[in-house]
Order: C-alpha cells, then sequence, then structure tokens
C-alpha cells in the first residue's frame, strides 16, 4: 500500500491529452515526405507533441538521472563483480571516465549522478546529489528488500529530483543506473509485477557463468517464495524486491509526468522500475518512452509489459543510461524533423497523384 | 565491362587492414564496463577503428552526398509522384525544408547536393555541385537506362565528389538520393545483381496502390528479360539497371574507400548502389556501413547480398540519405565511447572476479 506521500504524488499526475495526436499528426502529413516515411520517427515526434501539446515539438534541455544503490542480495553470489564496483563506478562517473559520461555528452544532456543507496562514504562533488537512504538494501531472498518507508522516501527523492530538473528547464529525462546485483532485482521485481517465471526474467548481468545463472534464478524463485505477500501490490512489490535505486528511478518517472515532460527508461533495471511506476501511477504512461531493447532477457518481458516498442535494438546491456542517451538523441531529431521540415504547400512541391 | 577509368579507379582500392581488429578489441575490452556490454555499439567502433588504424577511432568531419536524378521510367507509372517532384525536392533542399536538412544539421554532417541527372535546369546554389550527365535516364523497360559511358562518368563523379570531401577532412561520408521512380531502377539492379524474383524486391516506394504495384513488377521483370546480357557483369547491371545517381552513389562508395574513410549506405536505393560497388570493387567492403532497414522489402534482400546489419530498424522509407544521418550519429557515439572511456586500470575499478 502506498503511503500517503506517494499516495498524494500519484494523485498529481495528469494524464497526457491524447486530442493532440490528431494535430501532431496532421502536420507530419503535410510535410515534404511521402505520408508515414520517417516510420518510427514520426511516431516517436508524435508522442512528445501529446506531452508538450504542440504541433512543433522541441527537446532542448535534456538530463539523464543516474542513480546509485548497493544490493544485499550481493552476498549470495549472483554477480561476478565484487559489490566495491558501485562506489568505485560513481567516481568513474565522476572521473568522467564512463560509457555514460560520453553518451551523455554526446546527447548534449546533463548527467545528474544520486547516491541513494551506495555502501560506501562518498565524497563531496558538484555533480552528486547527496541522498543515501540506507549503505544498500537488505537481501531480497532472505526477506524485503527495503521497508515500505525506505521505498517511499527513494520513490519521493526521485520524483523531487525529477521535478528540480523540470523546473531548471528539462524537456526530457532519461534514466540509468548503478548497482552490482541489480539485475538480480529487477529479475526478481519483474517477475513480481508481471507473473513471469524466474527463468524467463534471469540473464547473465555483467557477464555470469552457467554456475552463477543456476545461483541467480534460485535467488530469484526464493525472493518471491519469501515475499508472496508482496506481489499483489505494485508498492509492496517495489519495496520488497526493488533497489533503492530502482525505487529511485520509479519515482523519477512518476515525478517527469507530474512535471509533465517527457522520460526515457534505459535497460532491464531502469525499464523494471519503470513498470512498478506506470504500475503505481498509470496516468504517468504516456510521458514515458523505452530507449533500447536490452540483451537481458528480462526485459523483453518489461517491454511487453508496457507495451512499447524500443527505438534502438543494439544488443546493449550496460545500464548507466547508456541506451537512454542515445534514443534522446534520435528522439530529438525526429522532432527537429517534425518542427523545421517544410510542408508541401510551403515548397511548392507537388503532391501524391494517387486520390 | 568496366571501362578503362574505372577499372583504374577500383585498382586504387586498398582493403582495411584488419589485423587493427585485434587491437581495438583489446581496447574495447580493456574499458570500464562488463565486456561486450556495449554491444554493436563496440563492433561500430571497432569497424572505425580498422579503418582509421587507432584504438581511439574519431569522426570529427561528417558528410551527406545527396544525389538527384530523374528516371525514363516514370512514363511507366511506377510511383504515385509525378517526375517534376525531383526538382522541386532538390529545390526543397537548397532552401532547408527536406528532412535530411534537419537531420544532417542533427547529426553535424554536411549537406552535398549533386545535379548528376535531373530533368530540370538547377539555379546556380553554392550548396548544389552541377554535374548533370544527362537529363534523366533512358526506360529501363525497354533497354539499358545508362550507356556505358554514362554510367561510368556517374560513377566516377560520384568518386571525385567523395575524394573530394574526404581531401577536406571528411571521416565519414554518408549516402543519399532524391529521384521520383528510383525504387524501380533499385529493384531491377538488386535483383540483377542478387538473382531475386522481382516480388521480392518490387514494394510499394513512396506510396503505390496494389494496381501500381502489379504495374512495377510487370515493369522490373520486363526489364530484366530486355536487359538480360547485363546481369552477368556488376558493371553493365549498373549501367542496365541503374538511376545516374545511383551510379553516383556506387561511385561514392568506391571512392571513398580509396580515401581511406567510412561510408554509410542509407536505404534501399544507396543500398542497391553500394551493392553494385562492392560488386565492381569488393575491397570497398571494409569502408562500408549500413545505416538502417528499410520498409521497402529489397532492402533486406540487399543487405543480405552485403553481409551486413544495419544500425537502425525504424520503419523508414524516405531516402534523401535520412537514415544515414541518424546511423552517423549511433557510429560517432560509439567512437565516442570507446576513445573517451577510461580503462579499469585507469579508473581503479575492480575488474570481474571471475577467470
Amino acid at each position: 500500500m502506498n503511503p500517503a506521500a506517494v499516495a498524494e504524488l500519484v494523485a498529481s499526475v495528469r494524464p497526457v491529452d491524447t486530442a493532440w495526436e490528431s494535430v501532431a499528426r496532421a502536420r507530419l502529413d503535410s510535410l515534404t515526405k511521402p505520408v508515414g516515411s520517417l516510420g518510427r520517427l514520426e511516431d516517436l515526434a508524435a508522442r512528445v507533441a501529446v506531452v508538450q501539446r504542440t504541433a512543433r515539438p522541441t527537446l532542448l534541455h535534456r538530463d539523464i538521472v543516474l542513480m546509485a544503490g548497493d544490493h544485499g542480495v550481493t552476498a549470495r553470489g549472483v554477480s561476478p563483480f565484487p559489490r566495491e564496483v558501485t562506489a568505485q563506478m560513481v567516481a568513474n562517473f565522476l572521473a568522467g571516465g564512463a560509457a555514460i559520461n560520453q553518451l551523455a555528452r554526446h546527447a548534449g544532456a546533463g548527467l545528474n549522478l544520486v547516491d541513494i543507496g551506495v555502501d560506501a562514504d562518498l565524497p563531496a562533488h558538484p555533480q552528486l546529489i547527496h541522498a543515501k537512504i540506507a549503505r544498500g538494501t537488505a537481501d531480497l531472498s532472505t526477506g524485503p528488500a527495503m521497508t515500505p518507508e525506505q521505498a517511499a522516501e527513494a520513490l519521493l527523492t526521485g520524483a523531487r529530483v525529477a521535478r528540480g530538473l523540470a523546473s531548471d528547464g528539462a524537456t526530457i529525462i532519461g534514466t540509468g543506473e548503478m548497482g552490482i546485483g541489480n539485475t538480480t532485482a529487477a529479475a526478481a521485481l519483474t517477475a513480481a509485477l508481471t507473473g513471469a517465471a524466474p527463468e524467463d526474467v534471469v540473464g547473465r548481468g555483467t557477464g555470469l557463468d552457467d554456475a552463477g545463472m543456476e545461483r541467480k534464478r534460485a535467488v530469484v524463485a526464493e525472493s518471491l517464495r519469501v515475499n508472496a505477500a508482496a506481489t499483489t501490490d505494485p508498492f509492496d512489490a517495489l519495496a520488497a524486491f526493488g533497489g533503492l535505486e530502482i525505487a529511485g528511478l520509479a519515482g523519477v518517472v512518476i515525478g517527469a509526468a507530474t512535471a509533465g515532460v517527457c522520460v526515457v527508461a534505459d535497460g532491464f533495471i531502469s525499464g523494471a522500475a519503470a513498470l512498478a511506476a506506470i504500475r503505481i501511477a498509470p496516468d504517468a504512461a504516456g510521458f514515458l518512452f523505452a530507449s533500447h531493447r536490452s540483451a537481458e532477457p528480462g526485459h523483453t518481458v518489461v517491454l511487453e509489459a508496457l507495451g512499447l516498442t524500443p527505438v534502438l535494438d543494439l544488443d546493449m546491456r550496460l545500464g548507466e543510461g547508456t541506451g537512454a542517451a542515445i534514443a534522446i538523441e534520435i528522439i530529438d531529431a525526429a522532432c527537429t524533423c517534425m518542427s523545421g521540415m517544410a510542408t508541401f504547400a510551403e515548397a511548392g512541391v507537388s503532391g501524391n497523384d494517387q486520390p
């Protein structure tokens, strides 16, 4: 059950106004190209147009929110990387050395790092938002990963970050995460939210071998047994299975929706967070884009549950927001076409001979 | 048979040095991410690294070459748009109103327009290269679309444009085309080069109805009968079936290869041109990237013949170089990761626990 502050946030989400869809399509069909020939670029631009209530959508200010947190379940040997890598990678993000640093810069997107649950004392840094709720979650295979209070605080933190970025001008926000062990949490959360079997949602993560995969499947199955009571309510499921960064990103999705800006889910973990968000706040769905199809098998389950077709399918499985950053470039390109192209009438180009 | 000047150009293509592949992979595997987790971005960056003979590839200067030409076969009613649209769209390109104007600018790519065969007198314009070889091709359903001399001149023109851009600093060149009727030419050329049946390569183009599709299939079948002798040699096939812009883009591919720069084929028509180029000059293959999978069915035949997996699959079918422009952004993003990321050692991040 949602705590009161979460319920209040959810109640403030207004659905998109789908009346703008026909306005958007009319403009797209008037542009100097055969009708529909920009394919999915037209769908993407039309969705942004609906969010922004305009026939000329623009995505001038873009942001990535990358939330980092640790996971109690790492004690169960579900990742080939040691838990310390979460904090080490945050340092790498701050130093500019990770993939997301390059891709956010390439997309002209700000990179906003949030320590929401890293098991280390991180230094003060102008690019790092300190919002640590706990030094990692509890082990989801022996009980809930978070208390309802922790999950609510994480979700509200994410919403606050998203709303802050939107009030600073962000028009699209990409989600990203770092947390050794978090494909296990995402797999368990996805199974809890969709009813999928552990074998359909568990993948190799950062590179598990066969024995590790077997262990990870068993851990996910155990977590579903132990937390069975939490699977009937999406907020309870988020608390029981999600990491702090996952609950935080669910809050980013809901917060972006309350602020009326587009939000782009990255891969499997961000996707599981987005699915939890949409189950908690269904009206946020109109603001949500799926960036890419992750190589993690559970992501396909998430995308089907979201009813979203991703922009890209590049066999990526890194997280950090890397797929979201690339997708934002393409969604922006789509808006650039929709807003900048001439119509047949403006350009004096003859139309289709056929009626 | 290749005329002498074409043979000389082809002989100057040097294959890529595949020894750089292992250098590229060693760097990619040392970067702060699980091995292979950037998926196809790693493959793209590695291919650029091989072309550029470096472990830190960069694509600072990018160009699109958009060639326009008319087609005698339009007399057969193979397009719902009138032939005049070719020249009208060139005017739209020069005025900045077309999709490719927005997407080239978005990709930071120069847009180089070439009148290689438009059936109109186009005005002088600083952005338009006047290289008209004829006012459109002959009707390929009654004989060869071009004489061997015209095809050679078009191919050499394309090569000259590509080499000129490369000597001005271009590191990657995207191809694009405009020519009412040119999906018919591309379909016939693809069938001639691959042996595919007309029904597998003919699509709706800019939006044909069912009767138009039937006509277009019959026209392609006729063209293959009438020009049967031309199907055994790729240059002869290019002359018999290709448009002037298609032969020109085949030259862009070969010219880019001789200059040692990457070249990105757009959709079906550009893809058919690239396939002709690779059949004429097989060593150019190492420099060639496929941008997207067009909604035109013949493009899948082309991609299979090229052995290339496209970067994107966005159901686009516009041409102009629009898919190439977006793909160039992604290939550039891939290179940005490969060149800018820190290694595990540099960042002090622990590696994979597994051996």
